[in-house]
């Protein structure tokens, strides 16, 4: 009996077909599940994606805006940004939040790690909630214009419930803070904050 | 003062870089928000995403289980599957529910619409509860090659907190329905069996 968690797809050839500094896609021809011949076009992303909800001591987090190319619309999100496969995802997260918003948290936990959109692409999220925070100054990227909001948690939560945030990372990050509270499953510090 | 929700990019000149059944891939030379020339590659994609969590009567939901190509790794998530964009979401993702799991369900409400991953694809899903439930027929497509798994939705709630699921539809559609039942903010038939 085949092992029904194997990989059910024999690639034949693969093709390079674009790359920037952020994507690389490839085809692939491919003999499908039912041994078919076929293509899988794949987007590679050279970067992690991270994000962060920061609580400050008032109990209020920070979003970011920006005007989304891919989209052609403006988004609210929780501070998110890429970050070198190398590094620490936490560390490539702490970078962001510093540069986007000028914020630094003493303290960090993981929150959830994602894929977004398995189907077609290998991007792997990964989003953190940070506390205790201190003031320093935003130094955002050129391409990069954006606006912060600082609002209650609270309020970011139900911008998410309502699908006021569309952004995935940032949607699941906002239910996810608010369920761990909920459940109890936060350190005290922070779920008081959140649930305040 | 200019707009700062318009569109701060400007595009110079696009070039088509790869098309297929699922995706199309263009390259545009832009002038970035700070007025800098650069390039920003965009992954369009040619099907909307959609997902549904079924709730049976005993407060059971089904996960489908595949090995996602693009993540070289198995996942398993809610049903989920591409619909044209000029068909109504709703529908796209009864006949998905129907193909893949062959569930048929008398009761639908919407969950959530997200944007997957807005730096780099226009991919939009619409995620569904679904309940008042029928079992017909699966009738997979090839490309396909599927485990079902029938387990309690507190369970499949768990595993997406545990981060067992990753798939980013899959994980905001469990944590929403929860908290929507949580709220009150679901129809009672379906919130009783969410919360069983």
């Amino acid at each position: 009996m085949p092992n029904k968690t194997a990989n059910p797809w024999t690639i034949l050839l693969t093709r390079p077909i674009y790359e920037n500094r952020w994507i690389r896609v490839v085809e692939h021809e491919v003999l499908n599940p039912a041994g078919k011949p076929g293509i899988y076009g794949v987007v590679h992303l050279q970067n992690l994606a991270t994000g962060v909800i920061p609580i400050d001591a008032d109990g209020y987090t920070t979003l970011v805006g920006q005007y989304r190319f891919p989209l052609k619309s403006y988004s609210w999100e929780i501070p998110e940004g890429g970050g070198d496969p190398g590094v620490d995802p936490l560390e490539s997260a702490r970078r962001e939040l510093a540069e986007e918003t000028g914020l630094i948290a003493r303290e960090w936990m993981p929150l959830l790690t994602m894929h977004l959109s398995n189907s077609i692409t290998d991007e792997t999220a990964y989003c953190f909630l940070a506390w205790d925070l201190e003031q320093g100054v935003a130094e955002p990227e050129e391409t990069e214009d954006l606006r912060l909001r600082r609002l209650p948690f609270a309020e970011a939560y139900a911008m998410a419930m309502r699908g006021e945030i569309t952004d995935a990372m940032a949607v699941a990050s906002l239910m996810k803070a608010r369920l761990l509270a909920l459940e109890g499953a936060l350190p005290d510090a922070v779920a008081g904050l959140i649930l305040r």
